[in-house]
């Protein structure tokens, strides 16, 4: 029979359908593989081409040339010029699209993924979003700042060359009020942080861990809502992304590595997305909010039923694609 | 510049991406068309292969054979045996997976679709769903009844021959809940049904409405989450889809027959997901909740932004999207 789980931390319900699951390794990609260029002389990403993409905000440079580059997205969601003005007109409230859209050019390699990079070079990568954060933190009109990662067609990217980015919102998004919201109930039924509880729980279960270290735990959540949805969770409890340690830092992108390393080669280089869960803009540290970190590949599709009920149908069970993630070994 | 909108009816808000948008035609679909025969001897769901699926839940049968049939689900996401059954163990909280799960044949046609049908066909369909929730709504395990199509591998399936679908879960699901919060809170401070007012206020612009009927409104809402996102509106204030009235479902069938042919015709038979967005079961007429139908074609991908935010970004406009479908004749 399938099984009903509420995920704690969003107290949503999620439909674990064991009868349809499939296996782990069913869930290998099925796409065609690629073999991708170091260099790609159109590739705006590429060094060399560094003219055909807006000024940097940020740049990690070694004496060979950069590691990293941070610069304003072309076709910027939100514009970075201009006032936040709010507008009400009858029933209608609208608002200035101002914000900040950032690329974080991973590599100067085209064909480099996190999964295939040495941690030097994530922890590269870190460095450039907490540098950013703590930057746009300051620009008053922001008051959410969203740092992700789309991974392949299927998570919503056609750029080939490796790169993440950062969108920084006019205002509060709903869902981040609710969730906080939610996390702020369960402190105040409890005297615990939410994420702080989950943490214990799963390092006693030992059912869903995936891979821990120092200063991180990553598992699958006991009510993931799609096949190998991974969260990272830093063990100190602080609020914000851009309160990371340096130490922290270091030990995260060896973390992040080797999670994307066991999916990588465990899926076949699966489409994912990521992002970080931070808070919003205006609040400071607080006993009840813990940020982490979201992995999410990309291996169903919402349909329907996800639209019209906001719940999950995960065809997998957590404690198996946990078990599978825990086991497959990478080459270091 | 962007703009961004607030979603009156969910309170969420929208990016409007204005220079990024697309001219309606551009979201015309790519997909490779296929001529797709009218019967197909391996479909499970084409006339002579009843004995393929379960035992029928309800059926318009006329003398040259079955119209609609209404079938069980054979890989149901949920269990329609067994007790509801609520367990906590630690932080765990957890249930039996019953429910129901139902397929909706909603031609003997293996080649099909809603915007194709004679209107007495799309209204066997909704007489089936009226059936089958009314006949739901009494199974005290159920909670919230979701009825719902995917059209396409992009709205997630790859089936072909028309059919719909309806999940009745056993717990009101989360997104529900806030939604109706909003409806309620919205009430009480204005007095009004955010239904009745959006309605009201769409009739007086004109700007984004599609079609209108003596009994329904389509429209592109002002804050729609995507391009071509499109609601029917019943004018009369009813919170429960179960309470529509004969008059009025045939000429729903007329309405979401020319809404779906426009779409059709217009952007060349895209994917599209509908849903019947209507109460829980144990929720009777309230003045705040009003049922609705959303129509959601699947023309973009989320990426991380969405999955880390909970916002949309709608790359189109809606008064242009509204005009467009507006203006588009279709044959009868």
């Amino acid at each position: 029979m399938p099984e009903l789980r509420q995920n704690l931390l969003t107290r949503e319900w999620v439909i674990i359908a064991k009868e349809r699951a499939r296996r782990p390794e069913e869930f290998k990609s099925k796409k065609e593989k690629k073999e991708l260029p170091e260099y790609k002389k159109e590739c705006p990403f590429c060094p060399g081409n560094e003219k055909m993409t807006p000024y940097e905000s940020f740049t990690i440079q070694e004496k060979k040339g950069w590691k990293v580059r941070v610069i304003p997205n072309k076709f910027p969601a939100l514009a970075s010029e201009g006032k936040r003005d709010r507008h009400i007109e009858g029933i209608h409230r609208f608002m200035s699209g101002v914000g900040i859209h950032e690329v974080i050019i991973e590599s100067p390699l085209h064909n480099l993924t996190t999964a295939l990079m040495p941690v030097e070079d994530v922890r590269n990568i870190l460095v450039a979003y907490r540098e950013r954060y703590l930057k746009i933190l300051k620009d008053e009109r922001i008051e959410m700042i969203i740092i992700f990662k789309n991974h392949g067609e299927s998570a919503g990217t056609s750029l080939e060359h490796p790169h993440s980015q950062l969108i920084g919102t006019p205002l509060v998004p709903t869902m981040i009020r609710y969730r906080n919201e939610e996390a702020m109930r369960y402190f105040d039924d409890t005297g615990e942080c939410v994420g702080c509880k989950i943490i214990k729980e799963e390092l006693t279960a030992r059912k869903r861990i995936v891979w821990e270290s120092e200063y991180f735990v990553a598992f699958i959540p006991y009510g993931a809502y799609s096949p190998f949805h991974t969260w990272l969770f830093p063990r100190r409890h602080v609020s914000s992304f851009g309160s990371i340690l340096d130490k922290e830092l270091e030990d995260l992108a060896s973390v992040l590595k080797t999670v994307l390393a066991k999916l990588y080669h465990g899926l076949d280089d699966p489409d994912f997305n990521y992002c970080i869960r931070s808070i919003p803009s205006d609040i400071g540290q607080m006993d009840y909010l813990h940020w982490y970190i979201s992995i999410i590949p990309r291996l169903t599709r919402t349909a329907g039923f996800e639209l019209g009920s906001g719940m999950f149908i995960n065809t997998s069970v957590p404690e198996e694609s946990a078990g599978f993630l825990r086991e497959m070994n990478i080459p270091y």
